[in-house]
């Protein structure tokens, strides 16, 4: 199954790119090296605010970090022309969660992201990873993720 | 015009490269790709102490952000030897903003370095990015950004 | 003097890899680059559960810094197949460290990792690094080191 057919079958329709907030572009190519930008999680096109740990539970966490694996694969999709069997590996999440000092289950929000992106993508999917509780994100954001991938 | 002409229209003039607080080299060079390491905002040779949303505003934070920039700048230099014409691309810039807990303009902030590098490098200065707010920085400064450079 | 007899000289044993805590793998390569996930501080083998600032000092800090670099070594060993002499350079390290609001000496707990580092590998193992303080972190713990290393 090509991933296109994957996504379809998993009724996930990829967004238009999202466009910078700020002074800065959403992908940098560098060599086969492909630098994404910190994808904020979004809901209904707006920033999906909140704190982990104050006024949202894990599972919404996990979910708003499912959102972002979304964003950030239509940046992809974006950056290989829309072919994404042009990806050769997801090489390294770093994820920032919004989170309330004494929140500790920051890997399990980031599975949403890393949960889909395997399925997705399969072995190729499988990428190593930081995640971490960050004190705040741009524009109240409650998850922020960015990506390393290689593409030929 | 050359980056140096470019840097004195502006007025810049770059300083002695940082020495690390601590046991690290301000950059490694891997192949093409030159790591920067994070550096710390400094006022008159000493970090620039503060905290947005506390005790500094975002136009404040901006500024602290562009002074980075300059020994960013400083330090990409010398592993060019003196010849910034060699960066092919500012690849990526991760920024970390000591931030109270309700304040959501890091972008902004950021946007200080961000925007110094687009107007010196021009297209070679358009970079990934990622932003957010951190709990503290080493000596207690304002901004700390890390880069990833391509080199020729 | 070979890694592996410099690690015997300093009485250290590397531990067998972790296991991700969730849905990653601890290392991806690409290309030359070799990406490391995230370790979290343990002692006797479970999360470093503290705060800096709040319930442990500055030289504690350094202590689970220090173990994180056995267990980063132990990651490398693995993607070397057993032969850290395959190692070129130690990259770059991004060091989180769990900070109270007023914890102003990351720099300082990051150093127990780096000096470790330098030790061992010598010249190979002067790296690029961030540090910087996090709201908080995965299962509690009280470091998280991630790394970037060239293998050949």
């Amino acid at each position: 199954m090509s991933i296109q057919q994957k996504l379809q079958s998993l009724n996930i329709t990829l967004p238009a790119v999202a466009t910078p907030a700020a002074a800065y572009v959403m992908y940098v190519r560098s060599g086969n090296t492909l630098y994404v930008s910190g994808h904020i999680a979004k809901k209904e096109g707006k920033p999906w605010v909140g704190q982990l740990g104050r006024d949202m539970t894990t599972e919404q966490g996990r979910e708003a970090a499912r959102a972002v694996a979304i964003d950030l694969m239509a940046t992809l999709n974006a950056a290989c022309d829309g072919d994404l069997g042009r990806i050769r590996r997801i090489v390294k999440l770093v994820s920032l969660v919004n989170s309330a000092p004494d929140f500790t289950e920051h890997h399990l929000v980031t599975n949403g992201c890393s949960e889909l992106l395997s399925e997705v993508f399969g072995d190729v999917g499988k990428h190593a990873r930081s995640a971490f509780g960050v004190a705040q994100l741009p524009l109240g954001s409650c998850v922020e993720i960015e990506m390393i991938a290689e593409i030929v």
